[in-house]
């Protein structure tokens, strides 16, 4: 009886496919998975750089820029990789031809240069790959018919766009395996230039992942780890390269993300990684009126101008004799939309009723990861506890299932991480490379 | 009664295309025909040098390059170019929006690198222009089914395809006028950089413009004259440029390629223009046998290895005493194909029958143009004079009904297109600027 050949989809990214040296070395590599029977769909980007230089084309033209004509334009550079690299595959013996986002098609919604994947026509694909040819795919693109009567326009994902473009040909194609080839070699516990006994993981929980990615650990784009999870894709992250320009070497054992139920109790951590991000800002509004639909006023603004509140604190009312109590309101907004934030909530200040607005950008946001604090108490008393033990303040706090992240002085951040780190046993014995 | 709007194709190369703040300028030239009343459609070429760089990533991947994923990988350069354009129009309030050759569709043959034109849908470009939205279409692009089954596949016409874009866009959407902008300002009489007394010509029938461009005044790419004169659609030549980087001046009249019947008699000239080609080679095969079908030995295995044989002339042959005639056969071949074309003539060296080859590479087809040939004699014998006055030899001789070509010695190249230009009264007042 023969073995059901595997379905695995490759991505590469940029720095992957800068050149044709680099995607001479792209096509060795997957015509080893192509020997070893399976069926393989490639999902390529632009080469390093070049986005940029479309996206700057388009800026330069108009501040303006339509982004249907945008999609157009910044396009062209996966198109370029996908039809290069199948010229290098048929090199060295390997079917393959490219199929852009229209060929297939890929369905996206209309949101020019922010478009979501919504379905995935596989019929051409599926005969592709049964015959053994490689499917070699154009990352970030796809086509829409557009609300306003426009059909067939060519649409793109977004930045980073190529990570989600993969994991959803990985669902719509059933693949064994979607594995992502980048400059760093794993998911790490955590940031392996601050703490070099930082040790690499070997599987990670999807919801791990996506916590993980949004703190600061930029291994996956947020949206294709979100992806994987409900389409229960399982994605590997290992490394394109040893070296800068070195050949791809054997490809070393990356980091597997997957359910939690592939993670057996043996392998379950109790905390996985800790993050670090420092692109929050820190807003205080004192002296808020205490009184129903105080906080949705604040809010309501902030939402409107597409503004992402993260932790929020509300401290104890103070009381004082003859007015209604009053207290103090603090969240954190992304570093980059403070100057929106505060415009908007001055805007709104009768209706909020605030004293005063303090913000604050030298804050950093630590959190420990792991599904296994799910079931384990402490978690959090440990983390405030080291903390408070090297005088670290906390500024704010706010949890989840599987994090618990904390607000501190962004000169703290280092010492934070290592303490942390080292608290939850996460320290390897020798020093990551 | 309102006027009909006029119907114009607007076609911009390489150089007019590079870079932002040319395309800027194209835009405004654009803007002035939308302004004036006229309905337009614009087709670009790509980048000056952007072709050359995919092409040769192309080469790189492999030196046997599959034509269809080349046509996906060289496509891409006008793709940004008409994304790029229909941004700057937006930004200066035109209405515009890119048609890339598999939205119109822009339906050609399936021969990968060099594909025909078949069939361009305009009903998408009628409602567009109709609507006052100036449509951008990427040249040198097109689409088709192939005939072993794949479906919509990105084509490209083969280099200088552009031209040939514009003028089936014009044909299809019956276009009063196609305005093909270029870095000259028009058709000569003959080479001003050889003759600074050329004239630029008013108007030029199709016929001549192809004798011309196909003897060496490359002005237009010679395909897109033919598919001109077959569809009947008035090309005009004309200036992108006053100086290398100056805005797009006021544009000067340029050269109209037109019909005979729109030349009137007033206007007609006894001879358009000298051409001269140094891209020729010349092969000699002595002691051919002068028997029934040695000529078709001698040509058919050229035409296997697809060489275009130009001139021929074969001398009287030579009575011998005691066996059959001989004869010497003279032709040339495109200089490129040289070396193919002595391959493939020694490899049927024994069923031609010939004793030896002599080749030479140091000649120049000097030709002179003019659909006024056809009524007035003495424009072959005026030309054989002229040349024969100052000394130069003539090697061949060919004629069509309104060219005459001769081969010389490349180095008196200049000397003969000069004091043809002269014996023609072709010579202007002033010198060209």
């Amino acid at each position: 009886m023969a073995a059901t050949p595997a379905r695995i989809v490759m991505k590469f990214g940029g720095t992957s496919m800068a050149g044709i040296e680099r995607i001479r070395n792209v096509a060795n590599r997957v015509k080893r998975e192509v020997d070893a029977g399976n069926q393989v769909a490639v999902v390529v980007s632009a080469m390093a750089g070049e986005t940029d230089r479309l996206v700057n084309f388009c800026r330069e033209a108009s501040s303006l820029y339509d982004p249907k004509e945008y999609d157009v334009v910044v396009s062209a550079g996966e198109q370029v990789t996908s039809g290069l690299l199948a010229i290098a595959l048929q090199a060295i013996g390997v079917p393959a031809r490219s199929w852009l986002g229209w060929q297939l098609p890929i369905h996206t919604s209309d949101a020019h240069a922010s478009a979501r994947i919504e379905e995935i026509d596989t019929a051409a694909l599926d005969r592709a790959l049964s015959s053994g040819q490689v499917a070699v795919i154009p990352g970030f693109q796809g086509v829409a018919d557009s609300a306003d009567g426009e059909q067939g326009r060519v649409t793109t994902l977004g930045r980073g766009g190529s990570d989600t473009s993969a994991v959803a040909v990985a669902a719509a194609m059933k693949a064994d395996r979607c594995d992502i080839y980048t400059d760093v070699d794993g998911v790490y516990t955590t940031d392996p230039r601050i703490v070099p006994r930082a040790r690499k993981l070997k599987k990670v929980t999807y919801e791990e992942m996506l916590e993980l990615a949004s703190v600061g650990a930029k291994v996956l784009q947020t949206r294709s780890v979100g992806l994987a999870m409900k389409e229960n894709v399982r994605v590997q992250v290992l490394s394109s390269f040893t070296g800068d320009d070195a050949p791809m070497a054997d490809t070393l054992p990356g980091t597997m993300i997957v359910g939690e139920e592939e993670i057996d109790d043996m392998e379950r951590q109790l905390i996985t990684g800790i993050a670090h991000d420092k692109n929050e800002a820190k807003i205080t509004l004192t002296n808020v009126s205490d009184t129903p639909g105080s906080v949705a006023a604040i809010f309501a603004p902030l939402a409107k101008a597409n503004i992402n509140v993260d932790m929020i604190i509300q401290n104890i009312a103070h009381q004082s004799a003859g007015r209604a109590g009053s207290t103090d309101v603090t969240f954190t907004v992304p570093a980059v939309d403070l100057a929106r934030s505060i415009q908007a909530l001055n805007e709104a200040k009768e209706s909020i009723g605030f004293e005063e607005l303090v913000h604050d950008t030298r804050v950093a946001k630590i959190s420990v990861v792991g599904v296994g604090m799910k079931s384990h108490a402490g978690v959090a008393s440990k983390m405030f506890t080291t903390l408070g033990e090297r005088g670290i303040n906390i500024q704010a706090i706010s949890t989840s299932e599987i994090k618990v992240s904390v607000l501190i002085h962004e000169d703290e951040t280092e010492l934070a991480v290592r303490v942390l780190h080292t608290a939850y046993g996460l320290d390897a014995e020798e020093a990551a490379a």
